[in-house]
């Protein structure tokens, strides 16, 4: 018998794809968490029935929501991602040398401690001595640091269920809050093909409260549409004013200082999103 | 009763999607062709199972197979399409007002007729003055047309069934011949994340017979994996020694003055597939 997930991305497309194997099933108290091994992405992590990493591609995902940020602040020391239970954001800001410290705030512990179960590829850097782990709602714990972070991600789920509030105005002037006087926030912010309505919104809420906002693009094949987007506010630095032939040069599959102007060069429908 | 039409992409992957209704459905002498409506991405056209275009999403593939060597060639006046029955590739031609003329060598007329008819969109530029359509075996007007386009656009199926001798070495050795002294090939090259060793050996070929060969990629949505590639053979112009200030903004929806280089950046494991 064969097995296929099929994954409505929206209520009319999405993507199937054949399973080996069902490693573990369970609902959290927040979610529904499946952890499959499928043939063509390896395994896979879901949530609420939409991947959210797998072997094969996660690399794009948490280089990109990472890297730009990390190699636009010239001295990150203190890093905190909201959600990215899975760990991958907190692998990659590690490889940084400058980071002192990188909190994880992931508001179901049961995502953390099934990453580390079943895919340890991306969770391992979770028991880095410099990751501190917090399992707490990311919004709490922005309300209660301020003036704190030099980078601030928001790995979050979809904006459906327990991430709603991490997508919305209020938050975002908390993370403002949250960071120093020349920090960086960056957020990932859907697909440019299917959540346009959402991209024109997160950007005009960040770009009210951030003097600098900057929008970029990365293909990723399993997330809907193949191509996602992520939206940068920051206070202080330019991602395109970086010098790139200065940048930290990284041990990573898609990101390197050549693409990181050029992934903010946007096809014309989506810079039409996020014009003024 | 919902219809889904469902693409295998890989043996492994696919794409689903769901349908308001069958349009049209023949047998031709090359391939299975099929016209259906969709919810998400409007009318499409399949042959042989394999999503080719959809109203939705086709600017993207149309303009960028197109734009970026007119732009690169200071001034294309014969222009050659293999492939292409829809006429999307032939829509974006026109635009440039120094192209005086434009083939389409397409083996499948029965592709050209249907698109006509039921892809107005996309074929209706067929009928321009300037357009010379040919239903014929590209290999073989290849052989017979020497040093005679600006630009030849190889706008084929997978390298399956009909198409399979357009990925072929020998065949781009014949464009080359049939390219004028500063002549420019742009051939689509399939899914970086699922058809590497096809990209790695097509670029080979290109840059064994053609002194400046450039790979680029963009998002294509009901293409397997959402990434897209193209490889560029030129004679004698650098995409990226244009001047992009003075490149001619078109009515385009992907393709701008202000991507045009940067489609050529590639991430990491990209670039990895085409380094010498």
């Amino acid at each position: 018998m064969e097995l296929w997930y099929t994954e409505k991305q929206t209520p009319n497309h999405g993507i199937t794809t054949k399973i080996s194997k069902t490693i573990h099933s369970e609902k959290t108290d927040f979610q529904q968490l499946d952890i499959i091994d499928t043939n063509q992405f390896g395994r896979m992590l879901v949530l609420d029935g939409m991947v959210m990493t797998t072997i094969k591609d996660e690399f794009v995902y948490h280089e990109m929501i990472t890297h730009v940020a990390l190699n636009t602040h010239p001295n990150p020391k203190k890093v905190l991602v909201v959600g990215g239970g899975d760990g991958g954001a907190i692998r990659e800001i590690i490889k940084h040398p400058s980071v002192e410290k990188a909190v994880l705030a992931e508001i179901d512990g049961r995502v953390i401690e099934t990453s580390k179960q079943y895919l340890p590829e991306i969770a391992g850097a979770l028991d880095d001595p410099r990751v501190d782990v917090q399992v707490v709602d990311g919004i709490q714990y922005i309300h209660d640091h301020k003036n704190e972070f030099d980078v601030i991600m928001v790995d979050s789920t979809e904006p459906v269920g327990p991430a709603v509030g991490l997508f919305e105005k209020g938050f975002y002037q908390g993370i403002y809050d949250c960071l120093k006087e020349d920090g960086i926030l960056v957020a990932q912010t859907e697909s440019p093909w299917f959540n346009q309505d959402l991209i024109r919104r997160v950007f005009k809420d960040i770009r009210s409260i951030f003097p600098i906002t900057r929008l970029y693009t990365v293909s990723i094949p399993t997330y809907p549409s193949g191509l996602w987007s992520f939206t940068m506010g920051s206070k202080k630095y330019d991602p395109l004013k970086v010098n790139e032939s200065e940048l930290k040069d990284l041990d990573t599959k898609y990101y390197s200082p050549s693409i990181h102007k050029s992934v903010f060069q946007l096809p014309k429908f989506v810079e039409d999103l996020v014009k003024e």
